[in-house]
């Protein structure tokens, strides 16, 4: 928000976000296991100066019935650290954030993929750090319920401070390479971590220098009090589900007020609620192609994603009933809450429901001509709910397009995105800074 | 050896086998951290026709003392499977193979992330599978001492059948991508594994669709009973260290003799020992070419390494004295006795054991001109002590050259290399099929 323009994240999720977009015709729906799809999707978007990628992850599939699963596009797709990394080696100036979950991984691995990341792409990394929230994933590695939602939080409290005190064994100029007197690194220039804690005990140093970018940009998406805790104190980036504007000053105001006692300036963190357009020339256009993708969403998939969405199986249901009372889970306790607030403000049936979810998931959703996105984007922004958006094309490549070729000249004529790279990394794109102590010049002394 | 043709991995190792290999003029000393080196190695390999590029790794520093490890460019290096993915988006032939260990992850995130990768390159992965070795590494992941040979191939075998087992829970040709129909993938095309042994519970199924290659080719280096029975059922490639013909002999001939016990032939496996070539266009040039590196070797980095073969912190000894005694280690049980044999029979002083072993690192090194080193490939070839080889460059890129310059052409004169390559999977360039029970329609039914 420092310099009056957006910070612009390219959210894919093959293919496209609306749960038919796959079923349009122009959609490139092999593009979950065809790298060509996501080279021309990564190129488009850099072309378009794009801040970053932003890649979701899940560590199953979440579907309780794989009946709903055989009718979406999004039951296999590339982990998102491997994708990243292939893109990085045809792409040069654009962000590259993977997703990774600290509940079924070691901090040690993490650390080391994500500085590979950094490094393969001359610093363009990000880490979205989540916690798993899903049973059907817990099942894979040998849990039968996922973690309470505090004791995920703690864990990844400690996760956090292992993956960035890892990155900091390193000293930003270690690497020397003197073939004249065979010091490869500088004399001390890295020194174990020696962290003993209360989930991990991690000697160190890492076994990769110092990254590019010092370390990779921390990104987050909780909303819970721990979650915005984690985030002011460590992330960069917090990618967020806010309806309506008033609730997204709030999120915004809360979230960055908590930042000082973290030794940190608030515009060290960009807030980028994810934002779903549908962009037509005009009004009729726009609502035109939303109902066309509207009508291509099979029952048992609508109310497949809505149970994942609130964490039960609705499988059973009457897609023409009421939403019915659900017990909280430990899982997607903010995103649940929003989606049974919505339903009974508007007194919406499940299928009623599910349509309205089925693009943006919870994200805002903005059907209309590029003047009508932009005056919503630009006042979200000007009354301080969003340092820009996480941008989620409801299909791909056509989505995508849209939005570059319609929104983007918009944004661009009221002076609200760049024309061109400011730098080269991703750090670079943002204009942040690292959590307090981990900056260029910080790296931990034993 | 079925067609009379060797398999050639190419084995980077940045910058180079040998020890000092970085302090060479030519070396590309920054390859461990920098894509381009990489990219431009793999291209020279991928024209050459190279079956694979292989990487190894290991999950820490592993030197005691990490004085040593300034005075080395091994101790930063890229993460293997996010370097090879990046490689994936720029070749197109070439196989890749990665090494992962069994020790301190997940089987469902090593599944995925090899079928991604399998998925990224069409058809070009393959995980070596190792166990880790060390306490050093073992002190990254909490655990102060490595688990005992024995119980870490316990968890390796388990480990092993369950990431088959995801690999196998899609059917050949589930995607079918039906945009009328909104079928994406056909009915029962993927199922649960539901596996439910001593070290994993893992429900699956994976997350991502059954790959170009069916599963990716399975590589181990284990040279214990254990080790081989495991190779003998799962593998497809076997990487090994031989120092004498005999023992090379032995070794294949033991390994295969134990396929048919699990269903398997003989051909569907390629011992492919590694080899250290010393290139010259005469003899003298070879050995000028070698003690010129040899003369690089700081006595620190000598002993570290020898340390880290055997086991043991040698640190405090006297270069020019005789090698110790020391105990058997749970970890490098087969490289360790290798060293100690190598020591006793020859009477070599702790120097001139490191001096030996700084290249190749027990694995065969050759030092001759080209008609030399294709002799002695081409005897152990058709002796049946090796299906091909892993060549591992003394520098990079400029032992890759030499080899591909001067060695390449006089095998291919002798009709023992391809001169293009025959299909575009990793497999199909071996002409190896995978382990009984998960070939193309062997799909697990639930």
């Amino acid at each position: 928000m420092t310099d009056g323009t957006m910070r612009l994240g390219a959210f894919f999720y093959a293919t496209g976000h609306h749960v038919a977009g796959w079923r349009h015709p122009s959609s490139e729906a092999d593009g979950g296991i065809v790298l060509d799809r996501y080279v021309g999707w990564a190129k488009r978007a850099e072309a378009a100066k794009f801040d970053l990628i932003f890649l979701e992850d899940g560590t199953g599939i979440r579907d309780a019935d794989l009946r709903s699963s055989e009718r979406t596009a999004r039951s296999t797709h590339f982990e998102p650290v491997t994708l990243l990394s292939a893109l990085a080696a045809v792409t040069s100036r654009i962000g590259l954030v993977a997703t990774t979950s600290t509940s079924f991984n070691e901090p040690y691995n993490v650390a080391r993929r994500f500085a590979s990341l950094d490094h393969l792409s001359g610093g363009r990394a990000g880490w979205n750090l989540v916690t798993s929230a899903t049973d059907l994933e817990a099942a894979n590695f040998g849990n039968d319920k996922i973690s309470r939602h505090a004791d995920r939080y703690e864990r990844a409290e400690e996760f956090v401070d292992v993956v960035l005190g890892l990155w900091n064994t390193w000293d930003d100029d270690a690497v020397v390479i003197d073939k004249a007197s065979g010091q490869f690194s500088k004399p001390d220039g890295f020194r174990p971590l020696d962290h003993r804690g209360k989930h991990f005990e991690v000697r160190g140093p890492l076994n990769i220098a110092r990254t590019p970018q010092g370390q990779p940009v921390l990104v987050q998406a909780g909303s819970s009090g721990p979650g915005k805790d984690l985030a002011a104190r460590t992330a960069e980036i917090v990618f967020t589900a806010n309806q309506t504007l008033d609730e997204a000053v709030e999120f915004a105001r809360d979230l960055k007020g908590r930042m000082p006692r973290f030794g940190r300036s608030p515009d060290d963190l960009k807030v980028m609620p994810g934002l779903f357009p549908v962009v037509g020339r005009s009004e009729a256009e726009a609502r035109d192609k939303f109902e066309a993708l509207q009508a291509l969403i099979d029952p048992v998939v609508g109310l497949a994603l809505l149970g994942r969405m609130v964490g039960h199986d609705l499988s059973g249901f009457d897609p023409d009933g009421p939403v019915p009372d659900l017990p909280a889970t430990e899982g997607l306790k903010s995103r649940q809450q929003l989606m049974l607030d919505l339903a009974r403000r508007e007194g919406l049936s499940l299928r009623q429901l599910y349509l309205r979810i089925a693009g943006a998931r919870g994200h805002s959703q903005i059907i209309g001509t590029p003047t009508q996105i932009v005056d919503e984007m630009e006042a979200r922004f000007r009354a301080g709910g969003a340092d820009g958006f996480n941008i989620m094309p409801p299909t791909l490549p056509g989505g995508l397009d849209d939005f570059i070729e319609l929104v983007l000249p918009e944004l661009r004529r009221r002076g609200l995105f760049r024309t061109e790279y400011e730098g080269t990394t991703l750090r670079s794109h943002l204009g942040s800074r690292p959590p307090a102590g981990y900056g260029p010049g910080q790296a931990a002394r034993g």
